[in-house]
């Protein structure tokens, strides 16, 4: 018998993570299907940025770099992501924007495998991490190729020139997840190192970095971190890799002694020596407070809610939405999938500015792709039955025909 | 006659930017003279910041990139900023940090002189500055040199092997300004670039970046500017270099079609291509508040106060300090002189934790000088007046020998 909407209600009354939803600020009229894209406000982080503004700023001024613990920051938020990612403390660093971050580990990757040239990812990928490793190539004009596989078949693309597997581990269109572990391996069968990129991953349930054997990872602290927009981001290097290669952006908070301001840089020991330029605080105690929601639950609750809340957007898409075009985009089967739903529709642009309309805020990605994020700290099981109700609706009445938006596409 | 207290105290009485002091919130009892590394709270910060949060993220959420205008904020912010630094509106872009857009412009900088090898810089420079153009040197592996003159002799050092000459214009320690006018006339005439690091400049009085002909420039948004700590840096490209390089951190906010997620960098026209990650947007909200406290003045009268307030300051220390072993570090010539004074003195760090405990902040930099910061913009005759009493007073009685602090130097 079809799922109906009460159904929906007991799941979120039996769901041991509801109680999440309070720790976050949420218009009551909205189902936010974007946490992906942009993670929702946390209950605390208006006070603590006020605060930090107010006294740590306003008050003690200067003096806050070292009694408010500001240079400590990079470090202190990247031992509680190291947490959530499957790293030791001391293995994570937050500073600068996920690209910056992929430039100086993409360096350091070739730096450690100086007779290889190709550098491989996916069609997938995001394409700043393309961008980026299009960047470092042609300034290192050194011959490295960027070569873009098929998801399906990085493993077999992998050869004795592939100095680095280059992959974001969920696809931010498709949900497709990578299997870490296997394409780590396979990587390193073949003598290459990898950099996963964690954006779409890190805050949606459990990652397992150490135990994959990653060699590097940057992530995104605006998506399921709930840092706030534009967030600061990471990167991790693992104890085994830190002092084996001066990164690039050698600025001067990387440096091993910053307040002797010597004339010659000096890495520092350990991850610090990633960090560059001064990181910009505000938007870093932003950060502090949206990890601090995150790790208040159980990384495998979060997973399997996820899974379950794909399951079943997907499950009602296919009972109540047939026959109006929609294809599935994304895996149906949950553990390859990460914490998103996608479909395909020639129209998917406006249907997603109707679900905009009617309180769905979903996504478009080019060319065809509605994308739904499921947040599982705060989303609920009756937001899946508002947004695919909402969805029979639009495609039922053709409603999307009628609406004329002119919205351009949203920061993913 | 000496100078006493009433003469400054009718020094704030005619001062014609003494109202501007009421844009900020200053603890009461404190004397701030570093504003040249942290600058101070704008009143109007707490608000715009709070309502960032509790409306644009939390209500309107993913929709502000539009909305609110955030996916422009480096554009806007840029082209107020342009209007402090005597740039052209598109000319000047707020992103990253000052020593990541310092890597773009010099990756820039030596594309465009490929025949050349020497990165010629001073001893008076910033570190980051220095360890950045060290990190591309070594990631580029071309034979790229830094070489270092005395501040004194950088004009006389250009030569043929010359492709750029990076200089912060004011010394962060002596406060020495260069001649940002002659200096780039003779690296022009030499054939080599420049690249302007405006740290300690930039709302601190006029910059005449386009009138002096200068190439590239960098700078910072926490000093002068008021931003908050560690806000995002700006960076400027005239129109005549924008089309001509393709900068090697090509992240996909600088592609020609972000949303169009292509697998191909493609350079933004403009500034814009120097764009790079998605940038932390509440650091950039608040730096857009310090920005109008600055637009709000008259650049030539923020000149004029700051020159007077260190004649003032050098003034009294010789009067009310002679004896005590402080030596001048700056300039006495106002007119070479950066918003700011410096002496030196052997127990230079044990004195200035003395005067942090009497409420009179400046800073030490190693290895024996006592710096502080002169904001024209926020401070009173009347301060230079305490604060040199207190100096003087803990001269005579050698109170910084009965001292015992320990703090880490704060971030300059």
């Amino acid at each position: 018998m079809p799922i109906d909407r009460a159904a929906c209600k007991a799941l979120d009354h039996a769901d041991p993570l509801a109680r999440h939803r309070d720790d976050f600020t949420l218009p009551d009229d909205v189902v936010y299907l974007d946490g992906n894209s942009l993670g929702a406000l946390p209950r605390a982080t208006a006070g603590r940025v006020a605060a930090c503004i107010a006294k740590d700023w306003g008050q003690d001024l200067i003096t806050s770099w070292n009694k408010a613990g500001w240079i400590d920051l990079p470090r202190r938020l990247g031992d509680k992501i190291a947490r959530l990612v499957g790293a030791a403390p001391g293995e994570v660093l937050v500073a600068d924007s996920t690209s910056v971050n992929l430039f100086k580990l993409l360096a350091a990757a070739l730096a450690l495998r100086p007779e290889r040239r190709t550098i491989l990812s996916d069609t997938g990928n995001f394409p700043t991490d393309l961008y980026m490793a299009q960047g470092l190539a042609a300034l290192r004009g050194a011959g490295h190729v960027l070569r873009l596989a098929e998801p399906a078949d990085v493993a077999h693309s992998i050869d004795g020139d592939t100095a680095v597997v280059m992959l974001t581990e969920v696809d931010y269109r498709t949900g497709r997840r990578h299997d870490m572990r296997a394409l780590t391996a396979a990587a390193h069968a073949a003598g290459a190192l990898t950099i996963w990129d964690l954006a779409h991953s890190a805050g949606a349930g459990p990652v397992d970095l150490a135990g994959c054997g990653a060699d590097f990872a940057v992530g995104c602290g605006y998506k399921f971190l709930n840092g706030g927009p534009g967030a600061p981001a990471f990167l991790y290097v693992p104890t085994r890799h830190q002092d084996a290669f001066v990164q690039p952006l050698s600025g001067w908070l990387g440096h091993a002694a910053p307040f002797a301001f010597e004339h010659g840089y000096r890495p520092a020991e350990g991850v610090s020596r990633y960090l560059c330029g001064t990181p910009p605080i505000l938007s870093m105690v932003a950060l502090e407070c949206g990890l601090d929601t995150v790790l208040a639950a159980d990384p495998a609750a979060l997973r399997a809610k996820a899974m379950r809340m794909g399951d079943l957007f997907i499950t009602l898409v296919e009972e109540r939405c047939a026959g109006h075009g929609l294809t599935l985009a994304c895996p149906r089967d949950a553990t390859t999938r990460g914490s998103q739903v996608s479909f395909r529709h020639p129209q998917g642009y406006a249907i997603v500015q109707a679900l905009v309309a009617r309180g769905v805020i979903g996504d478009f990605r080019a060319p065809d792709i509605l994308r739904f994020g499921l947040a599982p700290l705060y989303l609920r099981y009756d937001d899946i039955w508002r947004a695919t109700d909402e969805l029979a609706g639009i495609l039922a009445t053709r409603a999307w025909d009628q609406e004329r938006f002119h919205r351009r596409a949203a920061v993913t």
